[in-house]
């Protein structure tokens, strides 16, 4: 029940704030606790029907420097069920989820896939909450005191949350008398991309990373600014031409309408708004953009429920939307029942909130905004002239004004790229290196900053052509098409080679 | 000139206070500068002659949080030689040594392989100290402010180090338009933990490290804490029993005539100590044993002057001294004998100041000690019944009680294994990794850290049996042992081996 209070950190999960948030940091939707489905209510209840306990770690707040300061602790959560473990004595592995920024129970419920596969490997299941999210908040776990400012806000980082993990890991190690059981560790999005780093720096505790749709080359000029946006504008234009049109068009009609006399109260006619909510054609052109983006970030072959409940092929219902006879030929009646497919696919919401320009940009306080104004710099959200969305040139100024507005501090966008690596990755990794999948799909916009071929024999990309944001971690269903379960079904495989290989290295 | 001005550093580039710090920390002995070889000086004014140049780069003073104080800036001193450069044009290799906890331009006086090989592969020579040493000193280069205490001293730790070097690499390749010169990194005892390390952590920088008598497997209960001076008894032990039981015999007899009437001038006869210096057993005992130790460390079999002038083979002068029969069958005046080896083998010392217990510890204050505090809790200096030293067993505690005392910090020992690796090396590092190559000398008590086998086909082990502390790095010599070239022959062709490897990649 309470999932949905932290919807803004389950909207960052998807980098949401990130596409577009220094230009236009009020782009972020807002979903009423109304619309999370009985099926999302009964999963966050889970914990108390055993689907995993609760448990927390003192942890260190600092392990980089010795100031004094570094000593203080918080508090880390995780999550664990050891319902299918075979145990320390059998030296049977143990799964970690490197939590990513969000809720981690949130996470835990959006990863089936782990679930799914622990019975087959014997495998205790751990999931970790990264510092700064959902209940492991340092600073006494005052939420307010921890993102008041850079001073507290400070200790959030990937190297720290990678500490983090490592350090716990090893203590549960300990505790569980299990030094012997191997340790895979998973994630999806940026979680994934702390698996895979996490494999890359911490080989000592992890014999193998499955990192689905981390986009871990989405840094500099490694790829494209305008990568992102091309795969969405690809993901509708798959579907039809007319629908790719029809929204690319619309952005100009809006702006158009507001300016005329009676503009915005037509807007709000069209789009049903709600009355008591200001608007403007940024704050409609935003919260439309917000949709086409996750909806292509979550094109799922089957219903999900999210970020969202979401139909089977969202985008293609978007376009049969935008298509369809029966909305005749006006632009933002089509507009609004794709609109409808992402925000009020429940049927339920009588009219929608829409952000404004002048919303409180200390909503998005901390957070990912935090991470993505120190070294989460991932150039996108640019548009070229074929952009489904109008043209954009993304441009590094308006972060460090944004951030310097916000935090008064300087982001440092060559760290990842320094601390990681990704320049030239193939060559780089090719004699250096094992033991980690690369899942993307190639509809969602994340794979362009993905590793999209193998790098070695055992550094592995898995590209599913039909693919959304870390599908493959998701909970299956009778619908899943065949291509997805041969996805996890590669992924069992290779997972269960590290394994055994681990195993006659221990003889 | 100013080397030794810097002795406390440079003495303790052999770990040295680390051995007995904790139960003693006075028994660093004093070199004072009138012992400094012509020779020496020669070196610390080869800046002048074109042998290196000397250069700063703005470094950032915490890389791995974001806290307003981590945006300081200090100078990090490199020292630079382009004389064999190949050029970036022809992608020619850039060789790094990681400084250790010494003036980098000591350090560099005393890595003359580097210069030797650097014709070879027309290589760039980049030496660069590491940050609180030398002239790298944050907090505006004052060094009284940056070893005040914990707030100021905290930002010294290992893997700011390694994150200082990526960075200013990266910095330096970019500034001489040479993205694609491999780069290779060296490092000698610290300094070649450091080496391994960074090859380990940052693949897509270096593409290969030899790191000499690297002892990255002294820690926590990895090795025993008797090894370390169990190779010292060795050492001694292999050249004369007599010698050892000489030696092993002096403690208690030091003691006992310490606690007779007229001992202490007895024992200020003996040892030739000078009249205004007030001594104890135990500034005597640590005096001596401090003799023994890094006599053992740089065993060389030619004449050196790493850390004072020394004869070749000097373990086995010293035993000559203690077995010869011209001094007859007195103890004290053997022990003398052996201890003038070390302590004034230029002849020219007219008596000798030994440390006291009273001493103030504050003379010890940053540097390696603060980092013995902190991360570097290498469990040594103990001593089992057979050692050739009083018997004495490590613990934690010491080290604990000291820290707390001294900087009011407490250390974390588990830290570098956790961070870096270290327990079951081979298996972890069998099918992860590439090139490194890790040199051992096996008279060295370093050794007892070190990686002595071949982990997998790129990632090797060279032990010398003869060998003492990185000898490997030094400048050749025409008395050079057949084994030491050979040692120097292979490594280079290894080396030789990545490069062309990397080239072939390149294609």
């Amino acid at each position: 029940m309470a999932i949905f209070f932290h919807y803004k950190t389950i909207l960052f999960s998807l980098f949401c704030l990130l596409c577009f948030a220094f230009t236009s940091p009020h782009i972020i939707p807002k979903f009423p606790s109304s619309i999370v489905s009985p099926e999302l209510q009964q999963l966050s209840i889970s914990s108390q029907n055993g689907f995993y306990r609760t448990k927390f770690f003192t942890q260190i707040l600092d392990h980089f420097n010795y100031n004094p300061q570094s000593y203080d602790t918080f508090q880390q959560r995780y999550l664990i069920n050891d319902t299918y473990w075979g145990g320390a004595k059998k030296k049977a592995p143990i799964f970690v989820y490197m939590g990513s920024e969000a809720d981690i129970e949130w996470i835990t419920q959006n990863t089936g896939f782990m679930f799914e596969k622990a019975p087959y490997f014997n495998a205790l299941l751990v999931f970790i909450e990264h510092r700064y999210y959902g209940k492991s908040i340092p600073f006494g776990g005052n939420d307010e005191v921890a993102n008041r400012n850079s001073s507290t806000l400070g200790y959030m980082s990937s190297t720290q949350a990678l500490a983090d993990y490592a350090t716990l890991i090893i203590d549960l190690k300990n505790n569980l008398s299990a030094i012997d059981s191997p340790i895979v560790v998973f994630g999806g999005s940026y979680g994934g991309m702390l698996a895979a780093w996490f494999r890359l720096k911490y080989p000592h505790i992890a014999i193998g990373a499955l990192a689905s749709s981390a986009p871990i080359l989405q840094f500099l000029d490694l790829v494209s600014p305008y990568k992102f946006t091309n795969i969405v504008t690809q993901d509708y234009k798959s579907e039809s031409e007319n629908c790719y049109k029809v929204i690319k068009g619309s952005w100009k009609l809006i702006e158009d309408t507001a300016n005329t006399p009676g503009g915005i109260e037509q807007l709000r006619k069209s789009f049903r708004i709600c009355k008591n909510n200001t608007i403007s054609a940024g704050g409609l052109k935003n919260w439309l953009r917000s949709a086409f983006l996750y909806t292509a970030m979550t094109d799922y072959p089957t219903p999900t429920n999210f970020i969202t409940p979401l139909p089977a092929y969202p985008v293609k219902k978007m376009c049969e939307a935008i298509d369809s006879i029966s909305t005749g030929n006006e632009t933002f009646t089509k507009l609004y029942g794709a609109a409808n497919v992402f925000y009020n696919y429940s049927g339920t919401v009588p009219c929608f909130h829409i952000g404004s320009d002048s919303e409180d940009s200390s909503l998005y306080r901390g957070g990912w905004d935090w991470q993505a104004c120190t070294e989460m710099i991932l150039p996108l959200g640019g548009n070229n002239e074929e952009s489904i969305f109008p043209a954009h040139k993304w441009n590094l100024e308006d972060t460090i004004s944004y951030c310097k507005n916000e935090y008064d501090i300087v982001p440092r966008p060559h760290w990842i790229i320094a601390e990681f690596g990704g320049k030239d990755i193939g060559r780089v990794l090719k004699r250096f290196g094992s033991n980690i999948i690369f899942f993307n799909g190639l509809r969602d916009p994340w794979s362009g900053g993905g590793v999209l071929k193998n790098i070695s024999k055992t550094l592995i990309a898995i590209v599913a052509k039909e693919g959304a944001h870390h599908i493959d971690l998701r909970f299956s269903t009778k619908e899943d098409p065949e291509w997805l379960n041969d996805v996890r079904k590669q992924e069992v495989k290779i997972i269960a080679t590290w394994i055994s290989q681990y195993y006659q290295d221990l003889l």
